[in-house]
Parts: C-alpha cells; sequence; structure tokens
C-alpha cells in the first residue's frame, strides 16, 4: 500500500505576532518544520508549537533559517562555511531542546527560504549544511527535493533522508521547481493539485508542466501553511490521498 | 588533599567584538561559562571558544542569560514563569549543540547577569530556572552560591551542583556579596584575593568582610574575565593555590 | 462646538507580520501613534503606515518604545536616565524621517507599553522622557492621561500636550485606570464605550465606575487596533460622537 | 593653499562592547562617519561619539549600513529599492536627531561595508541610496570616491559632495581600489601612506600602484581606524600634511 507524509512549515510566529493556523495544519500533517528562533519563532512559540506537535503525534523537524527576521529568512546573504554551519548547528540544538522540553524529539531538518534555495543551486553547501547538522544530530532525516542533487547530496553523507514533492508547485523537465512569477510556477486549484499529488505518489513518480514524468522516491509533500486558503487545500489534499488508497504517515 | 576548580566566563564577543583575554584564561581556568547567544557570544564565537575549552580539557558550561544584547544581560527584565523557562532551555540547547560539534559536552551550568541576581534574590526563580535546564540536560552540574538559599534549591532538586565563591568579591555576614559600590566589594590587590581563597578552600569556609568564617562546601571560584588585569590576577591565585598545595581541577 | 481627536497605535507589524487593520482604522481615526522600530515596526513598515496617514490627514506621531520585539516593548526594563533619553531621542529622529519621506511631519509623541506604564507611575521618569523628545523635535505635542501627575510633568515644561482619555477602560476615582484583570477593567460594550465617551467629551469630566466625575481638558480619545472588533467600535465611537454634536479633528 | 578633510568611521561599539580609540581619532580628523545603530552602534553609543565630535568641532556624518550586527554590515543583502531607501532614511533621521541632541548636525552622509561596496558597483543603487538620503535631509554633503560613477551619480543629482581617497589603500589605473588579498591592496607603512597623500593632495591626482596619474578633485581622505597601529598612522597622515602645507579642515 502506498503512503506518504505530509510536511508543513510551523511555529512561525515571534513575540506577539503570529502567522498562520498551527493547530489546524497540526490535525493534518505527520511532519511539522518548526521555525527556530532565526527567521521566525522564539522560545515560547517553539515550544507551544512543539507540545502540540508531540500530543498530535507528528514529526518534529527543525527548520533552520538564516538570521534575520525583518527578512523572514528569505533574503540571500553569502556567510563563510564555518558560519554556515555554526548557524545551522546552534538552530538545531536549541530545536532539540525546546523537543526535548515537550517531550518529543527533533526527527529530520528542512533548510528554510533562503539557506534552502541557496542550497538548492548548490550542492557543496547543501552538504556542509547537511554535515553540519548531522555532526549535532546523527540520525536526522534530511528533507530533500526529489530528484535532485540535493538529493544525491543526501545520499552521499550516508544519512537518511526523505524525498519532497510540492503540493502546489509546477516542476520542469528537470524535476526543479516552475520559478515563481512563471506560468504555471503555482497550483492554485485545490482538487486539481489534489489529484496530481496522489496520482504522483502512487505512481512514484513527478509530472511536470509539460507532462513528462519523471520516476522517483516520494516521501512527503510540502503544503503550505500561511495563506488563508491553506488549511482547506491540505485538508483537500489529506482526503483525496486517503480516498485514492495512499496512507499518510510520518516517514523514516 | 584539597582540590578546588577555577571558573570563569567566556565566549563574551559579538560579531566583530571581542572581550576579554579567553585564549588566555583557557590556559588558567577548569571551567569555562560559555555565554549562548543572547546577553553576548554568536555561534561562531561559541564554536571557538568551545574549540578551545575542549582542546585545553577545561569543563564547558552554558551561561544563559537574559536576550539582551544592548544591555549585555545585566538589565533586569520580569519575564513570565514559562518564558523564563524556556529562555533558558533554548540556550541550554544551543551550547549542547556547538560542544557537541567541537568534540566536548555541556557540564556545567552558570547563570548569566541579570538573571542570575534575579535568581539569587528569588529561590522560587532559581528552581524554576535548575528545573527548566535539567528538563533539557539531566546530568547538569549547577553552579550555585556557596552557603545561600540556591545552594538549596539545588539540593532540593536532588541536581547535581557545584558551591561557588568568588576571587575578588567581598561577603556579608550571611554569605552574600557585599554590594558593588560599598567600601569592601572589590579586593582589587591579587595576592591578597589569592591568599584569601587558599585559606578558604583548604579550610572549607567562607570569610567575610568583618572576619566571621562561614563553614561551607567549596567546589569553584569564580575569576572575572574582562578587566585588563584579569589574567594577571587569575595567574596570581591559581599559582598561590597549587602551592599551598590546592589540586585544581574540574569539579563533577 | 466641542471637539476632540480620536488617536490609535499603528505600523505594529515587523517584517513578515502584520497586526490590526491599519487601513480601516486610519478612516477612523485623527492621529496615528506609529511605533518606531524598537518593539514594533520597520523602516518598511513605518514608510507605510505614515503614506496612508498623510494621504488621510491624518496626525503623524511617534511612539517609542523599549528594544524589546519579542516583548511588544511591554516589559519593565530598567534603564539608566541617560540611555532612556536616548533611546527616546534616536526613535524620534527615526520617525522624523519617515514622515519627512513621506510627506509629512512627525505632530505628537506619545509612550508605548511598558516605558508609558513606568512613567505614569513616576513623574521624574516621564519629565526626562518628554525633556529628551523636545531636545530633538521642540514643538512636539505631547500625550498625557487626563487629570494625572504626567499631565502636571507636560505643564511644567511648558510644553504642548494633549490630554488624553480611554473610549474602553474604566477609570479610578484619582483618574488612574482600573487595572487589567480586575472588574470593570475593560468596557466591552460598543455603544455604552461610545455613550460614556460622549458624555465625557461634552462635560470635559471622566466619569469614574463608581460614577464620580473628574473635571478634566480632554483633547483625544486613546482606541485600540489590536482586537479584531475594534474597527466595528472605533466606527460607532465616531459616529456617536458626530451624532452627539462632537467635531473629530486633530489636537493642536 | 591646499587643503583637505580627514574623516574616519567612529562609533562602532555595541552595548558593552567597544571598538577602536574614537577619542583619540577625534582630536586627529575633521569629519566623524558615526554608525547609525543597524552594524554597530546604539543609541548611547551615538550621544557619546556625536557629543565628543560636537566639542572637537568635528564634523558629524551618518553612516548607515545593512541591519546585521553580527555581520557587522559586511555581509551583502539584496533588498528591494524601497526597503533600501528607508533602511537608509531611517538611519539617517536616528543620527539627525542624535547629533541635534548633542548640539551639533549631520553634515554628510558615508554608506558603509556592504552596502558602500555594492553601491561603488551599480551606480543606479548608489542613485536610489542617495537620493533616499537627501529626501531626509537635503543639505546632506555626499562622500563619494573620487573619480569614480559614484561621483557622478551624486554630481547628477545636483546634490553636494566631497571627493574621497584613500589614505591606505592601492589604486587600479581606473581609479578603483585595489582589491583586499592582491599585492598592493594595502600601503602598511604609515610615512609611505602620508607622503603618498601629500602629493596627491596638492597635485590633485590619484597615483595609481602603476604609477598613472588621474587628475581629480580631492577633499577628504579616509583614515581607518580599528587596527591598534590606525591612531599613530592618522597622527603621522596629519603631520605630514601640515608641514607640507596642506591645511586640515572639515568639507564644504
Amino acid at each position: 500500500m502506498a503512503h506518504v507524509d505530509l510536511n508543513s512549515d510551523m511555529g512561525e510566529g515571534f513575540g506577539p505576532w503570529r502567522m498562520g493556523d498551527d493547530a489546524a495544519l497540526l490535525d493534518i500533517v505527520t511532519s511539522a518544520n518548526i521555525a527556530c528562533g532565526f527567521h521566525a519563532g522564539d522560545p515560547d512559540v517553539m515550544a507551544a508549537t512543539m507540545a502540540r506537535a508531540v500530543r498530535n503525534g507528528v514529526g518534529i523537524g527543525a527548520h533552520p533559517g538564516f538570521a534575520d527576521l525583518a527578512g523572514f529568512g528569505r533574503r540571500e546573504i553569502d556567510l563563510p562555511p564555518a558560519t554556515l554551519a555554526h548557524l545551522i548547528q546552534y538552530q538545531v540544538g536549541a530545536a532539540q531542546a525546546m523537543a526535548r522540553a515537550a517531550g518529543g524529539e527533533v526527527r529530520h531538518l528542512k533548510l528554510h527560504g533562503a539557506l534552502a534555495n541557496m542550497a538548492s543551486r548548490d550542492g557543496e553547501m547543501a552538504r556542509r549544511c547537511f554535515d553540519a547538522a548531522l555532526a549535532v544530530a546523527p540520525d536526522l532525516i534530511l528533507v530533500v527535493l526529489a530528484a535532485t542533487p540535493i538529493q544525491e547530496a543526501a545520499e552521499a553523507l550516508g544519512a537518511r533522508f526523505a524525498c519532497e514533492v510540492f503540493a502546489d508547485r509546477g516542476y520542469e523537465d528537470d524535476a526543479t521547481l516552475v520559478r515563481r512569477g512563471t506560468p504555471g510556477a503555482m497550483i492554485t486549484d485545490a482538487d486539481a493539485a489534489a489529484e496530481r499529488m496522489s496520482e504522483m505518489v502512487r505512481d512514484g513518480v513527478i509530472v511536470t508542466a509539460s507532462g513528462k514524468r519523471i520516476e522517483t522516491r516520494i516521501d512527503t509533500i510540502c503544503l503550505h501553511g500561511d495563506e488563508p486558503s491553506a488549511v482547506a487545500a491540505a485538508r483537500t489534499l489529506r482526503d483525496r490521498l486517503e480516498a485514492d488508497g495512499v496512507e499518510i504517515r510520518t516517514f523514516g
């Protein structure tokens, strides 16, 4: 029987500010990528998010980003390799402690925002980021873009990893995402997105915008949580997958 | 044979700024209280300080403080109990990760600045801080003011702890420190400070400003590292202790 | 004809986060207290808020707070007097520049959160805050709690000031606010709040929870903007005042 | 009689940390580029630095940088144009207020670190930065690299500007600086640097590493203040210029 994990970014509030409906999403997803305080999240937000994830049996992931609250970690910053490694290790360690205090543990790692974008273009940087995290948490499952060099970087490290596809993003024929702002970048119809995902998961393929089918392992589907319609789309996707006989469970 | 640990605050730089001569102090002390990024320290500074501590066989301590770089964690901030707990857990976790990446581990906890001052006046707050840290790192050795209610708070928790005295501070007859700015608060003569410490360690007493002797367990002596004369005073103290037959080694 | 100003806190987003419905409130109020980047607000948020205030003819106020994003400036921090003065001057200057760039100017000053609370208990601190701001912007109108020592502090400085009452807060018989969490602290019924305000403005009195009437000058009414019901309550208040023949216009 | 200004970066401490010997440099230079709190400097440091500058008759400059304390504003961050403009306006306004409170005024603008580097490669970005600052402070004197497109950008805006050369940096034949890490990038001998500067100022030329002479207007010489030898080198330069009959005075 086919199975897949659903993941979403979480804990993206800070101080008095909230973002997204974490409570609703934590009833739908099976893995939560929790901001670690540098681009979003603070120790209180992390604690609350992790407590709820533990209660719901949702897998906890560290979701480190650049130290850039004002830019939400979406601005590219060119850091020396050692600084990049320390940035990730610090955040992973903080997440581990908050998870432990909540009665859980950090199971996976997913890079955030500009950090993820830069790593997806630069295999050597991806490897350094993963290496740094594994030095702190050797059992971490690395979330990687399915069928890309990032997947290869994780394989080359001998690490555990989970291959990810995006519920609402179009794909190019080389398995990269259609660039935002380009026609076909976003799949805004929730039913169409759900149908496409169900096909991809059951067949083990990425279906590109041109109709090409790229065989790949698929372990997890990324849902976006910060749009008002996010929860409804997430629910549509989960219902469709289950109706099509796909079991929803955490990876690893 | 009498023995004692020497501890000092370390890793108090941030970004382009440095504070104190950590390299020299790490040749003298046996425990380092390393800032965790909230009142001072950043991931790079933590990594460098921990690497050197590991190399020198110096015990690594987490030294959490308020999230107040501009105030160096010396301004009192009244936080809700849960926020206080999360603040400490986050920093302890970050320190654990940086220590692990450096090939070491966090052995002890010492509260910083205003956080320490508030806890020293408020046993319930001390207990909450310790509890929070132990939830994340159960084997942590808590550094506590010798012969004060803080020591009792640590004992009541059944935790491992180390009793601390201050090399350069005068004592009141109730074992609290003479308030800064008051006559007798600081012992500025390095030889006098060393002689007093040697007596206190060998006899297991705090000698107060009035000459009273309070029996107590003494596990570690706090040296201050941020004054220009700090390294010389630290060396004087260590030499005197060793000349008097006191072994200098990490506690615990 | 009676007249009064309506003021509300604004521009309390930061980076990716928003708070309150500034656009709707800026159609109702006549003065905006704009966060200056320390407890909330960033240069982009300030620019957008000021541009809209200028467009709507709403008076711009600097709303400085403690440098505490995570605590939204609501945590008391004990600062040395000079540091407090510089904190305010820096924020007022930043606000002046952002206002100038938007084609407007900073007309008034209102202290935020814990800074305001501390100043309301400590007349000397209030005077120092005002003094500091006036050194940078001599024509600033100081918003003060009507019929309190803060009003006296402003008068004693010979400064321009505006006396403020709160639309949704109960009053003690000494003209201070009923403490939050106490019965009568909040007036949650919008119609009742509007009726009370209309009476207070037309009669020039504060009506306390016990029914006592304290004669006072009233220049401006503070509306709270961060609750979901805030905009509707603000509209109810404005409509009621206008129906009762009170003109709504900026103070000063 | 030839004359020139000497400028140096100042006020680059933050909270408990200091950088450079501002007091000594303020006895030598005639213009101070004062950090504005984003990459370095805080309101207290700004106040102290400006007070001393006013006392010494040294011209005050705003020295804005990226909001990146940990990276000291030396990391390139790609900001949207409007965000860049607001970043500069905010800092200029803060500097104006702090200068006013100190009894002075902001006379000039010099971009810091990565912001300056990016603007020096991108004339359009330079123009936007200058435009933003002038919208807030129309009389500002813009410090520009002599004989480069940045000078042209300032001229095209019809703004007041000051052409700058660097005391300790080698020049390429197109008037750009020899890249750091390349032979000839730094002129480490203080006497040689002083002699070269004296020639350049008296003759109105940039002398490049290859010996080429580029005619240019020279209004100010940049001294670096953060090296231990900085003060001595600055004194050597000033003495040599005065011995050669060059008057040292503020530009504009």
